[in-house]
């Protein structure tokens, strides 16, 4: 019998680096490292390819690895290089892709961080069971994994599912991409820092409290920032025609003051509202949705079913 | 050797009707014919389907059609059944598909009128050889098909392409729809009626012929409504990362007081602009694109390869 094959999950964010080991339906080893401070570009790419290794040569299963998935914060073209990572600018132009299979010596995939999110999310979490999905990623930013007749979509570049910078209201707040009005400003995290900054206070977080003890302007600055999101939520079912959206990262977590906007937003922008069919849930994994979607990533590439069987161990 | 299998393609508009046999690659018999007055929705269903046997009937190929294809500019479910047509209010709940496939005893595909065009573009006009499009048609109203990975995408109901109604200005002019704001209130025919009506003149013709003889207020409506659609079709470009936005329509044959603000609009609304490639062309087929896609969806039921050879006669 031929041994099982192994594979490698890695999501390499802003602040850390998760790693996890498959093997079956098993995840042996996971590593969560957070960036250490001062290294080159160079180095923290070793790093990443150390971090994996060592999980290979713990296990003892070298021989049985057939592929690597990552997840990225960052934009890559589709030869894996990077195009932009605000985070950590000097990766820019950095060929991730080939210097990680050079490392590993496995085919390794680099797909954006949402997308991985968002397929994990489709196999294994609230999305098991639909053909066509929008996976939001509500936190900093605002991002989205699309599926479409039951797979991850990529587009033609990679770079589908930028939901965050749709403009809506062009007249509107200043975005990091250099326009206005984008889904993003008006919607994520930044947008609610904007309304703690109204109130001398300094983060998203202290508008969730404020909102928690039922200050009204933090009330409005939850159903604003919901109400946006919705609107472009629409947007994109109207225009892709969902049969479910499912909504994870830091803003699924709220309750009511947040949902309760978006969900009336979102249902209020439709077209054929009698008509249609839309279910509006709530992401199941936890913050290792990426990790998750990146051993999926790997199963895939090394032509495997998909990671509905990859459970966490 | 079997006979090469007949299929039948039916456009049925809101003012005419189109009908076109074809019998291998080539077109055998087509016909177009008004909208009488006076009939109930029964009996103009009746009409098509007598149009569509007339054809069948003249063209001896009873024995050899497999399949028909309609486009129909309605509103419809997964059935076939109508749930919304502006145009012919009487439509609404007839079974269209189970009808005509009694009455032509052939598998009948019923599609939106804008996908059948957009189908059509894509493979025989200037869609073919791209895998990631959006095909825009845009007139009255403004439609679009979304080829993705190469096929048409029907979405979860079959109504994916709602471009028109994506609201990028919630404070703007009223729709039909009932919302305010959307890309086809402020970027169709109807945007320039409006315009037309503050200067005493009624239609979007009007628009057009003062554009054409360099007035500047109609040269500002055009580049109005066209920045309006940049907008929503950047928009799109970037969620659904596309190689090419083609364009049809009445507004594919305007000149440059339309293109250039609009290319201007739509690639200045890009995200990633520098690295990303996109193609914007202007359509190829001429008003029969619904027919050929209807042709083109026709063979695609029966069976056949898609309608690239299916060309006329």
């Amino acid at each position: 019998m031929v041994p099982d094959p192994a594979v490698l999950g890695l999501d390499v964010g802003g602040t850390r680096i998760r790693a996890a080991l498959a093997h079956g339906e098993a995840v042996l080893l996971t590593a969560d490292v957070p960036w250490p401070q001062g290294l080159a570009p160079r180095q923290e790419l070793g790093l990443v390819a150390d971090i994996a290794l060592s999980l290979v040569s713990q296990s003892g299963m070298a021989s049985s690895l057939r592929a690597a998935g990552v997840a990225l914060a960052a934009l890559t073209d589709r030869e894996g290089c990077v195009i932009e990572w605000p985070n950590r600018p000097g990766w820019k132009g950095l060929a991730f892709r080939a210097l990680m299979e050079e490392r590993l010596q496995v085919p390794t995939v680099v797909e954006d961080d949402a997308n991985a999110a968002a397929l994990a999310e489709w196999t294994l979490g609230r999305g098991r069971g639909f053909r066509h999905g929008l996976v939001l990623m509500v936190g900093t930013g605002v991002g989205a994994g699309l599926i479409l007749d039951g797979r991850l979509y990529h587009g033609h570049h990679g770079w589908a599912g930028e939901i965050g910078h749709m403009v809506v209201q062009p007249e509107g707040p200043a975005c990091g991409c250099g326009r206005r009005g984008c889904v993003q400003s008006l919607a994520s995290g930044r947008a609610l820092e904007r309304w703690a900054r109204t109130q001398g206070l300094a983060s998203g977080a202290d508008v969730e409290l404020a909102a928690a003890k039922g200050e009204a302007w933090a009330l409005e600055a939850l159903a604003d920032a919901a109400s946006w999101l919705g609107l472009g939520v629409a947007n994109a079912v109207n225009l892709l025609d969902r049969e479910a959206v499912i909504v994870g990262g830091g803003v699924s977590a709220l309750g009511e003051a947040w949902w309760g906007p978006f969900e009336r937003a979102l249902r209020g922008h439709l077209m054929n509202a009698e008509t249609r069919s839309l279910a509006v849930l709530r992401a199941a994994l936890p913050e290792t949705a990426g990790l998750f979607g990146a051993l999926g990533l790997a199963r895939e590439r090394a032509g495997l079913t998909l990671l509905a069987e990859t459970r966490a161990s």
